[in-house]
């Protein structure tokens, strides 16, 4: 076996200073100038392309996320991509110019969880001095120029997967990741998910190019139920036209999916899952809800449901993700309706808070 | 190898007909002569030696539970233990003389579910027409002086193991089925145990055997807690006396159990094992509730918690309550407060349903 | 929610007597007239459209394979497609006139293993009397007209799928059980095929629809690499060209495939397995061997290898395929290269053994 | 809740030099003067009571491990204990004074096997400037006064385990490992453990205390056997006086166990594993073999059987382990049948390599 030489690396020049959105309090983010972080142990420095938003950023946005930096020094931002331009002590996984897409977690290594690969439930959950570090949300993430990550949660980019593939690709990998954990071995089973959001309409795509015999797609707005149609929904379900308890159990002849995939958040939609997953059946939750939820637990007992529920885009599923865009089998790029230059920043969000236009994806670009 | 050879059988004369409870409608239960059923291919015929009862009986009686046969037939009854006294055609697994216990459900061999072995969940429940069955649910139970079951439920009681131990072994074996299904393997773990009823305390007494660290039980009633402390548990939290959510945490520095499971049916009781299971752990429900639950699910998803549920006792579960029973690591007989004659099975649920007298589990004997 | 009414059913006659090979005695198989069976509880009648013929029918034809039904009685033949023509006892689950393929097993529905799912390691293995059957194994099978079969091993075709493709369905459905005791989620991941017969080439096909990353089949016959590379192997591997194992070390930069899967039955090819399987890497064997087979099984230990093997096509995996099949992601149809009456089945399998006009799959029809 | 206070703690004067054994060349061990290590980030200096010895470290006397620190430098010894005398940064998980046993491993953290929990697969095995170490075997290890050890895998004794129980607490981890692997839910299950050496020992003991149904322990040595029953062994099958296929298919009515143990290392025990498993059972090999392996792989793929193996005791079985120690149901000191001062360290190898009175586990006293 021979192994191929690299390539003449390009060479990068760093400036010592850039531009970066810092909250400075609640729903108060600027741009400003702040000097570009040297990357440690492991660590590569990579420049941003672009970086995504969404949900989470504006609980962030809104100072309602725990376990941050400081006001007045973090930078948001979890869903970036970018160029390799400096690498840490150790670090020969990848090389100076690398296109790359991440997932947002990197676990201490250190407690019960991280040992056996449950990472994105780390117990030293934003402990920075430990070694935890959620890009965004506990470290600096990619609303600037330039931001540090962990090569653990880095991934080389094929060349024909653009950025904006690559910032739905960390999308991607939360959908993912939740199927991994509820067994992963969809092909010929029928699944329904709720919530055509990004997270929602990637997995609707993975469901379909994983074979999953029917994908039943839940909404309310129609533009989005189309999108999903597009990236492999059987069927659409619009909730303001029809129940959909009704419409899926139809479509299943009685009985129910194999799997019910919850990315809406609607508070009534846990329940439905249950009402529309086959007895034996599964439900898997990868959203958050504004209040408490209140199920029929008793049904799902009865009906020897498991309720699978994962946070993040651990355990290799982003490099799924990459395998998957590469074959040419997701496609995120489509979902990317708003583009503003990162100093637009607080437009950004509010459009994103008044889904003005109906934004789906909304990127910054620094 | 050589099989050794069986002595001698025993014989036993089977009457033509017997005295058995028989349901003529809700609240209304009668004991009454009625033939004694013949076993069919795969069946055997059981002489009933003892008969549990447990709530889902007062469903039933109180008309409650779906699918049963006509009032004026069904004899309910699903933790009975006997003798076998009769074969049905080809069964060479058991020999007359064989005491016996069971596990409730014998799924109908054809459904999906069925064929990957969640027979408990079986897609034809109910349906005795396509072979299912579910003694004294769906099918004629154990209140009665002989009882059918298919050999595919029935497990061999060693002799060192009473039929009061055996009654509750089906009990142990819906803890067991539950601990299967959330992995199985929770030696070294801490796990707390919700509702010291017979499913709970025979919870608790799997899982010191199984090597757990903790073993917390939660109830109301010192009595139980007693027996639960007897059984194994190495803490006992009475919540009249103190809020099991911060006792556990304490008991667990902070981090919250492996593993809660929730045998109580108290609605508050699902929330509580949210808030004490730690990041990447596993909550077990195997009660039902008489009303809808609310939950915080999104700290469910933030923890990374999956919620497992079971019905019944499948999975081969029962027989390894035979085995851990026989190794003098189950202790059933204790928990066997109340024993009436079958005659008096009307005032044996009265007993239970108002408590009279503190019964954690009420046999009655034909 | 309504359910569709069914259309008129068609009805059928059914003649009292049909042709049908039979086994005499090694290597004596004749086709003569013999009562057409009659479907018994939960059973059905299904008109044979064509069987397919594997290896094992060989070891069948030899008189090599265990526990078959005496000679004289035989008939052999465990990849048939048909069409139902009549219903047993309780059968609802089909209609007259439906297009049916099948899996070999039916399992006791008794033993410890049934009971959890492994039917096709049926501990009553060959036992007609107990209830398993293994078409054209230990029953009569479907080199006939006619073939009776339980309906919790008949899967309904859709109109798009063709006899042929349904013959290549159960083959499929070998490949798919076994992916699905390895974790079935292979999306992604490197996977490496040895051996492009039917069952390596349905499986190259089964994993690229997965997702999988990279599909490598090793084989010895350019013809089905080709074939292979049709279905979707993103590399063949000619043994008699290249090493394999260094050929698959420099496709995965090194560090060997995730999952490598056995279907030569070629000795030396489990050896080559460890040697291209990632540390912590799956290997899968649904094949088998003329003679005890070589292994640096230190090599498995010290890579943290797991060899996992399935026999059959259990656990709704020819559900699986059907609907990939439907999906028109599985092409069996190409495989068959050779078709005979099942009047020349002694000229079929001289044709089979001697590999006479390279067949891959040879089909027969009554 | 309140987080207790921690008690005054000890401090530890730690001197510039030590005393360690260290690997001049095959063979040529010498113990001489070095440097006490210092604790990096997330490591701490623990000063070692007592070093078990094993095969493994024999092969590094004889030059035959790969991987290693340079002759001259290289001190083995990967069974270690004793108590924590300085912290590396960031630590907390551990105090000064805390007595402590240890796993050998601990990953990069950055492969795609250290993501998902395989870390004594790592992908970087050996490269220590990437973060990976396996004490005694990539780095320095325990044949010496003071050793470095990662956080992730030291594990604190409580205070009724013994220095020698927790030389065989790593050992029992690599038993439990492989159960882990292997499902780990033996209650009531049939297991057979081939090869009475320590891990072996262990792993019957362990298997008792979860519950196993009968435990046959199958070995050479009378004295070994004997052990073996006092730690829980049900039964024990001498080789030299008895086939153990014969034995143990006797002892399980001919059906096999559902769970065999392969700690032996003889190169005929893993074909009698295959003849003594279940269909459908389970192979679990954790032994090295001096050779290639030959085995009945079509007699695997006909029983459906899975072959398990793990290297180390990962995934939180140390932790394990030292619950069970703790609940008093692992007994290791038993097993220590020699101690030797450090400075003896070649006659003990020679003591252990010629077995000369019969030694268990040597362990060597700095």
């Amino acid at each position: 076996m021979t192994i191929p030489t690299r390539e003449q690396e390009p060479s990068y020049s760093v400036p010592e200073s850039m531009r970066a959105a810092v909250l400075f309090g609640p729903q108060d983010m600027r741009v400003v100038d702040k000097p570009v972080p040297e990357p440690g142990f492991g660590e590569v420095l990579v420049k941003v392309a672009m970086c995504g938003t969404c949900g989470t950023d504006l609980k962030i946005y809104d100072g309602h996320f725990p376990q941050t930096p400081p006001y007045g020094e973090f930078t948001p931002g979890h869903e970036w991509t970018g160029t390799v331009v400096a690498l840490g002590e150790s670090v020969d996984e990848f090389a100076l110019g690398d296109r790359v897409c991440i997932e947002a977690h990197h676990g201490c290594g250190r407690c019960d969880n991280c040992l056996v690969g449950k990472y994105t439930a780390c117990l030293n959950y934003g402990k920075r001095e430990k070694g935890h570090r959620a890009t965004g949300m506990t470290t600096n993430g990619g609303f600037a120029e330039y931001v540090v990550h962990h090569v653990s949660s880095l991934y080389k980019l094929p060349d024909n997967v653009s950025h904006k593939d690559a910032v739905l690709i960390t999308t991607a990998g939360t959908g993912l990741y939740g199927l991994d954990a509820a067994g992963g071995y969809i092909a010929g089973q029928d699944v329904a998910v709720f919530g055509p959001g990004p997270v929602g309409l990637m997995t609707v795509e993975a469901c379909e190019q994983l074979g999953a015999n029917q994908v039943i797609l839940v909404g309310t707005r129609e533009s989005r139920l189309q999108v999903g149609r597009k990236l492999g929904a059987d069927h659409t379900v619009n909730v303001r036209e029809r129940d959909p308890v009704e419409a899926i159990l139809e479509l299943t002849g009685g009985a129910g999916v194999d799997l019910a995939i919850e990315c809406s958040g609607a508070s009534n939609a846990p329940q439905q899952c249950v009402e529309v997953t086959k007895r034996g059946g599964k439900i898997l939750v990868v959203a958050f809800y504004k209040e408490p939820v209140t199920l029929d637990l008793s049904a799902v007992v009865r009906s020897d449901i498991t309720l699978y529920t994962t946070r993040g885009e651990g355990g290799n599923n982003v490099k799924r993700a990459v395998s998957l865009a590469a074959q040419g089998r997701l496609h995120g790029e489509g979902l990317v309706t708003h583009e503003y230059p990162l100093e637009d920043i607080t437009e950004a969000f509010r459009v994103m808070r008044e889904r003005e236009g109906d934004p789906l994806k909304i990127v910054l670009v620094p």
